[in-house]
Parts: structure tokens; C-alpha cells; sequence
């Protein structure tokens, strides 16, 4: 067993809400905010809260937008997101490898 | 991709430092506060507040004791500990499954 593994997580992903957000939006071109929201049955502040910590580190771009004159707010993963979601998916790859009851 | 698997993780076992301790001590018996907190490269502080948040949990057991007349503490899995790391990492290996690139 090797801590490194799991040492090398990047807890702006790791965080479980975070994380479903990155999953949801790898799986498509982009996400309005209320899809996201009720998708992950959220409250408004905790999806602003973990969006703006994803646009903060660069993996997420936020698009506010009008459509049929109401205001649309769209995420999508950057392409940097995109690539440091695939990393930490091989990263939890390899942790459930070294971790399995039957590899020990 | 279902978010639904991601929204199952406990957070007490997630948070990765906990996570790197759980998956030590589920790979041996038992190990000191010393040995883990210097594998973990952890400050006593924060090794600390992980383990006193994983015996809250009823996941890791402490043991006091005197060996050479000084002070040892030793930590354990208990069973609970145990059944919920394996359930934890077989959720992983789910979450993994569904966001590998080839699987969409």
C-alpha cells in the first residue's frame, strides 16, 4: 500500500460535490446551473460555492447568457478541467487497485 | 453517469488524508500514531484531528500504552472501520468504472 497515491488528489476535485459536478459535465458539452442544482439536489449556495472554487482553479468556465429574455447561466469543464478529471479518475483507478481486499 | 454513487461516499472516510490512513491501517494490524503520522508525512496536529474524527466514526480504534516504559499509542481498524473502507473503495471502483474515458 502506497499513501502517495492518495496523497497526490487534488482536493479542489476530491470533495465529493465537487466531484459529481466534474462527472456530470466530463459526460457533456455543458450543464445549466439549474440542471446541475437539481441533478444533485443541491441548495443554490452550495453549488455557487463549489462552482466558483472550480472556475477559481481553472476547471471550470461559467457562460451567463439570456435566452427567451431570462437570464441562462451554463458551466462547462475547460480543457484544463477536462484533463485534470481524467487524471484524478486514473489516480482513484489506481487507488482502488492497490486497495482491493483480493490484492493484498 | 450517475451522480448518485458519488453522493454515497462518507465524507469522513473521503477527505484523502483520512482516506491514506484508513487504507495503512487496512493493510496491517495496527500501526503507532508515530509511524503513521511520519509514512503520512503529517503534522502531530493534524494527524491528531484525522484520527480523533475517525474513532468518532467508530472506524479506528486507539490504544494507550507503555512499551519500554514509554508512552505508545497504537491505532487499528475496527470491524466497522473495516467494512466501511471496503465499502468506500468498492464505490470508488464504481465511480472509476463510470468516468473512464473508454466507458462513454
Amino acid at each position: 500500500m502506497n499513501p502517495g497515491v492518495i496523497l497526490q488528489l487534488d482536493k479542489v476535485i476530491h470533495e465529493k460535490g465537487r466531484l459529481a459536478i466534474m462527472s456530470l459535465l466530463a459526460a457533456t458539452p455543458e450543464l445549466s446551473f439549474t440542471e446541475l442544482r437539481d441533478t444533485l439536489q443541491m441548495t443554490d449556495g452550495n453549488i455557487v460555492t463549489h462552482i466558483r472554487t472550480l472556475q477559481e482553479a481553472g476547471f471550470v468556465a461559467v457562460t451567463k447568457q439570456f435566452r427567451d429574455s431570462r437570464p441562462l447561466t451554463t458551466c462547462q469543464l475547460t480543457a484544463a478541467g477536462r484533463t485534470a478529471f481524467a487524471e484524478h479518475i486514473a489516480l482513484l483507478e489506481q487507488i482502488v487497485r492497490q486497495n482491493r481486499p483480493q490484492s493484498r
